[in-house]
């Protein structure tokens, strides 16, 4: 097949990099940058490599892997080289937003959520084998887009992820659940420590914090546009997340100040007990 | 020195094993359960052992090993055979409550709290080498205490801890920020995703929840005892960091709400940048 690969950062350079060396397709890798394109081409990450947008033409896929932010608009600008039958998708974190523009500008757009990466960002992260064992979400709002969405799940799992499908509604819901009430419930935990006005405890708490306190604060310490961009285009499922919690947490203050420990033994039994669900 | 160790738990009983090995001291081991003494025996970790508390006669050290609940009440039935120079201590991890009671008791108390552990408990999950470069805090409320904690200092020294030196209060304000705060805050994290109502958003957040859920839930899906343990016994401090967490979580909230994304992108620099204080 003839795929192009829109954006060659972390996610689209590992990509294209990934499916040119299963030797079956021709891949074309489009980047702003004409540097970007060079290494591309340099990296052996691609067949074919421009800044121009037009090279879309007689693709079966297009993957736009660009800045979330530039998704919709990147879609826009491609629509006039697409053949009908042309599936293209994206992988931006958070899909209702961008599926439901999507489908408005494409009939054969489908959301994809490859959920591989690093810390790293932009060509120079690119990484061989980055999607091996990742789960891999392609969303579909009916039968009609699980049919459309057949090119999309081979593509993926050649490159080794495991598939899930499900509606871009229901994947928000879930991924503000177990990844954007995560970054800031945890980075909130750093900010409060760090407002301790008392110097002494401050300083003693910063060299007593070992492995307990180093997990439950890794995503609150992590790359701020990350946790921005999650906060920004999931914000009002993030936002009924964080009532519950916050409401629940009333509910703990309650009971450790009435002493009522039951309550916050049966709290912690249930909590020990259920983690194995999440825990693969 | 001749040094008694009651309670022979992980704690106690992985310290008098490193103690023995040492060649330097006597260590006599004290149990409730006489089948805890004979095991004791047969691992070797002791030269001695006894459910007879009276052991304590004529040790220079006695630490003090058993659950937190128990430490005051071995302490007040270890009075009559205490030689007036024997230094008392115990391993518990909140001190103020200890450190007041047990200096009530006897004027050579001093607390301790070597960080160390596993999720294990009893006399067999006892380990070697447990206390290698564990931090281990010995409390001092003043100079008097500062030299009598010197046997104590060199003691957990010899099995490979860190020594830190603070009061009991402010030893129990850090760890309510650094470790009992975390517990209850990740706790809540697992508590908020059970509370889903949506069968199928729950289910796949079980599904994709990757290494961000995994860290971020750790603590509070830990041992249920001892999370509430720390609640109960540094109800005060926590009760005050709970609050504090609290209130910036409704700062939060508000500025998610009225997209504040600037507050939210300052919030998100200040704990990427400071996290390292806490992370060695």
């Amino acid at each position: 097949m003839k795929i192009a690969i829109i954006g060659l950062g972390l996610i689209g350079g590992s990509l294209a990099g990934d499916l040119t060396r299963l030797n079956q397709h021709q891949i074309i890798g489009i980047s702003r940058r004409l540097t970007t394109c060079e290494k591309a081409k340099k990296l052996g990450i691609v067949h074919q490599s421009s800044t121009d947008l037009s090279l879309v033409q007689g693709c079966e896929i297009v993957i736009i892997c660009t800045p979330i932010e530039s998704t919709i608009p990147t879609l826009a600008q491609i629509i006039p080289y697409l053949s009908n039958t042309t599936v293209v998708t994206d992988v931006a974190s958070v899909k209702a937003p961008i599926v439901r523009e999507g489908k408005k500008l494409w009939h054969n757009f489908i959301g994809s959520h490859p959920m591989a990466g690093t810390a790293e960002q932009g060509i120079d992260a690119v990484q061989k084998n980055l999607f091996a064992h990742a789960p891999c979400v392609i969303t579909a709002e009916d039968d009609e887009d699980r049919v459309k969405g057949a090119l999309l799940r081979d593509l993926w799992q050649s490159v080794g992820c495991n598939i899930l499908t499900t509606t871009a509604e229901i994947h928000d819901q879930a991924v503000a659940w177990i990844s954007h009430l995560p970054v800031i419930i945890s980075a909130n935990l750093i900010y409060s420590c760090l407002q301790e006005k008392d110097r002494l405890v401050r300083e003693f708490a910063q060299k007593i914090a070992s492995s307990g306190f180093r997990d439950t604060s890794r995503v609150g310490g992590g790359n701020p546009e990350l946790g921005l961009m999650m906060a920004k285009n999931n914000r009002d499922n993030l936002l009924a997340n964080l009532r519950l919690y916050q409401a629940h947490l009333t509910t703990i203050i309650n009971d450790v100040e009435a002493e009522n420990w039951t309550k916050i033994n049966d709290l912690l039994t249930i909590t020990n007990q259920n983690r194995a669900d999440f825990i693969k």
